[in-house]
C-alpha cells in the first residue's frame, strides 16, 4: 500500500454555459491539473458524470488526445466526482496503477430548468418529493425540534456568498442579509431561491500519484465511501446525517484523525442551506442543533475557528453534479497550499471534503464520500 | 494477490419486457447468483448500465434487501456488464473486497424502437453512422476484400439462432437458412434485420471470492480491459479489430495462455454477424479471413472444434446493454460446469468472454473487456 497524493488540480468556471459543451469543460480542468501536476501522463482515468451520455468519458478524453489507456465512467449520483476520485485513489495505494487522473464532468443548463426533474420511475419524485422538497422537510424537522432557526439557515447562504466573492471560478457570489436570503422566492418552504444551489456546467480533475515528499503534493490521509444505506426512517434523524456520520467515521479512522476538532478547513454538500447544517453536526464539527449558530455566529466563516465551504460550496460556486467532488478537492489542495487568494484559511495543514449523493429517488441510492486531506 | 472464482452466476429471461423493470431483471438474476454461489451475502456491488437512470444501482439493489454496502455504477457503453465484473475481479484480487457481486442491467423496450438513437452531441451517429451503418461498412470491406461472403455473413446468424433453440432464455431462436437470412428485411446494407441484435431487456449477475478449490467454482484465468483506444483509420483492419486484438494479448498474457486454439468454448460481442467473424479473426480463433468459412462449415457451431456463442449470442440471446457481458459470464460458467443442457460443449475446460463498447459516438470512447475463465 502506497501513500498517496494528489499531485494537480485544475478546474473549468463554474456556471450556465450552454454554449460550451462536455469537451471544453474538460479541457480547462484536466489541463489546468496536468500543468499543475508537472505531468499530462497518466495511466487511466476515472470519469465522474451524472447525466453524460453513454459512453461520453473516453469520448471527452480522446477529444482531449487522452487515448490508449482505461478510462471507467462511474456514476454515484451528487457524488460521482467524489466516488471516482476515492476510486482513484484505491488504484494508486493498491498499486494497480502509477498515476491517475480523476475527472468529474457536467453540463446542466442545457437539460434541466431549475430543480432535476424526477425519473419516470421514481415515486417519490413524482409525488412532488423532488430534492428540494427533500431537504425543507429536513429544514422544517430541524426548525420544529429547535435545532435551527430561519435565521441561522440564511446565514448559511449568507456567509457561503460572501465566500464566493473571493472566488473568480464562482458561479454566483454577493453580499447579502439574512432579510435578504429569507425574502428571495420561496422554493420550498423554508428554503427560499438563495438557500437552493443553482444549475451549473463545469468540470474538474485531479491527478493522484504515490507521495514522493515534495512540498506541493498534498497528501490523502483517509477516503470512506459508504453507499446503499437506505434512510432508517425510525432514525432519530433527517435523511443523511447517519449516512454522514457513518462515513465520516470510517475516514477519520483511515486517516488516524481522534478529533474533527483538528481539521482546518471543510468543503461540504450544502445542495442547500441545510444540508451544510445537518452535516457539520455529522462530521462532529459542530455540536448536534450547534450546525446553525456556528454559520450565524462565524465559526464556520473565513476567520473563524473552523471554515466551512471557503469556495462558496455548492450554493454559489455551482453545483454541477458529477463535477462537483472534484471541485471540493480542488478547493482543499489549494487552500493547503495556500493559494486561495482572498479566500486563504490562514496556515491551514488538515482539511475534509464531504460529498452527498442522493439517488435517483430522493430516499434511496444515497452514496456518501468524506476525504481527509494533509499538507506533509 | 489472491486467485479469484466465480462462485455463482444468475440472469433473468431476455427479451423485450416493457412490462417489467429493472428491478424485477435484476431480482431474477441476483436471487440465482446467490443461490448458486450459496450465500446471499457480499461485501461491494458493482453495477453495470448503460441507458439507466442516475442513482439507479444502489436502488435496484435496495428493493433487493441489499443495503449498507458500496455500490459503484459503472458505464462503459456494451461493455459495461463485463467492466463491472473487471472491477469486481480486480476487487477480490488485490484483497480489497471479500466477496463481491458484479449486476449488469438494462431496460432497453420502453426507450428505443429499433437502433440506439444517437445522442445530440454525436455528428457521426446524426450524419446516419449510428451502429448498424458502422458494421454495415465494416461488412462491406470485408466483402470488398474477399474476406467474406454474404452466404458466410449469414451463416453466423442461421448458427446463433440454431444455437438459441437450445437456450430457454434466449429472445429468439429459429431453424434459418442462409436464404432466408440474406432475404429477411435490409437494415444496414449488407445486413439484414436477421443480422442484427434486437432490442432487448435483461439482467445477469456474478458473485466473485477467492477460489477455495471447491468443485462449482469457476477461476478467473485472466481477464483484460482496454478502452479509450480510437479507430486508427490507417490501420489495414476495420473498426474493432485491433483493439479486440490487443486487449486479447493482455488477457492471454495474464492467463498465461500461449495458443487460442486451446480455448473449448467462446462468447463474444456479435451485435451483427460481421462482429462475430472479425472478432474471431482478432482473438487468435480464426485466421484472417477465414472467420466466415468458420461459422460457415461449422467449426465454430456447436459440435465443431471450437463452438462460438452457443447461448445463442448477442443476436438471439439478445443485447441488454449493459447486462450483455455477465450474461456471457454466466453462459461461459455453466458450460464449464457442465450445465448447459442441449447446447452443453463437451468437456470445456477453458472458456473465454469477449465484451466490445461502442460509444456514444460510433468512432470514438470503444471499450473491450476479454476474461479466460477455466474449471479447475
Amino acid at each position: 500500500m502506497s501513500a498517496v497524493s494528489v499531485h494537480g488540480v485544475g478546474t473549468s468556471h463554474f456556471g450556465r454555459q450552454p454554449d460550451q459543451d462536455l469537451v471544453g469543460l474538460a479541457a480547462a480542468a484536466v489541463s489546468e491539473a496536468f500543468a499543475d501536476a508537472g505531468t499530462d501522463r497518466v495511466d487511466a482515468v476515472w470519469v465522474g458524470t451524472v447525466f453524460g451520455p453513454a459512453g461520453c468519458g473516453p469520448r471527452v478524453l480522446r477529444a482531449l488526445g487522452i487515448t490508449g489507456i482505461p478510462v471507467i465512467t462511474v456514476e454515484t449520483a451528487c457524488a460521482s466526482g467524489t466516488v471516482a476520485f476515492a476510486e482513484a485513489h484505491e488504484a494508486v495505494q493498491s498499486g494497480r496503477y502509477g498515476r491517475v487522473l480523476a475527472l468529474g464532468i457536467e453540463q446542466m443548463s442545457t437539460a434541466f430548468d431549475g430543480a432535476i426533474t424526477p425519473e419516470p420511475t421514481d415515486p417519490e419524485g413524482r409525488s412532488g418529493l423532488a430534492m428540494p422538497a427533500l431537504y425543507a422537510m429536513a429544514a422544517a424537522r430541524y426548525l420544529h425540534l429547535g435545532m435551527v432557526t430561519l435565521d441561522q439557515l440564511a446565514a448559511v447562504s449568507v456567509k457561503n456568498h460572501a465566500h464566493a466573492l473571493h472566488n473568480p471560478r464562482a458561479q454566483y457570489a454577493g453580499k447579502y442579509t439574512v432579510e435578504e436570503v429569507l425574502a428571495s422566492r420561496m422554493i420550498a418552504d423554508p428554503l427560499t431561491l438563495l438557500q437552493c444551489c443553482p444549475t451549473s456546467d463545469g468540470a474538474a480533475a485531479a491527478v493522484l500519484a504515490p507521495s514522493t515528499g515534495s512540498g506541493r503534493e498534498i497528501r490523502v490521509r483517509g477516503v470512506a465511501f459508504r453507499s446503499g444505506e437506505a434512510w432508517n426512517h425510525r432514525s432519530g434523524h433527517v435523511w443523511g446525517h447517519d449516512l454522514v456520520r457513518d462515513t465520516a467515521a470510517d475516514a477519520y479512522a483511515a486517516a488516524g484523525l481522534d478529533d474533527p476538532g483538528d481539521i482546518d478547513v471543510v468543503e461540504v454538500h450544502d445542495a442547500f442551506t441545510i444540508g451544510e447544517i445537518v452535516t457539520t453536526e455529522a462530521l462532529g464539527i459542530a455540536a448536534p442543533g450547534e450546525g446553525g449558530k456556528a454559520a450565524a455566529t462565524g465559526v464556520t466563516a473565513l476567520g473563524g475557528a473552523q471554515p466551512v465551504n471557503p469556495s462558496g460550496g455548492l450554493l454559489s460556486r455551482g453545483h454541477p453534479l458529477g463535477a462537483t467532488g472534484l471541485a471540493q478537492v480542488a478547493e482543499i489542495v489549494w487552500q493547503l497550499r495556500g493559494q486561495a487568494g482572498g479566500r486563504q484559511v490562514e496556515d491551514a495543514r488538515l482539511g475534509l471534503v464531504e460529498t452527498m449523493g442522493g439517488g435517483v429517488s430522493v430516499l434511496d441510492g444515497n452514496a456518501c464520500v468524506v476525504t481527509v486531506l494533509e499538507r506533509p
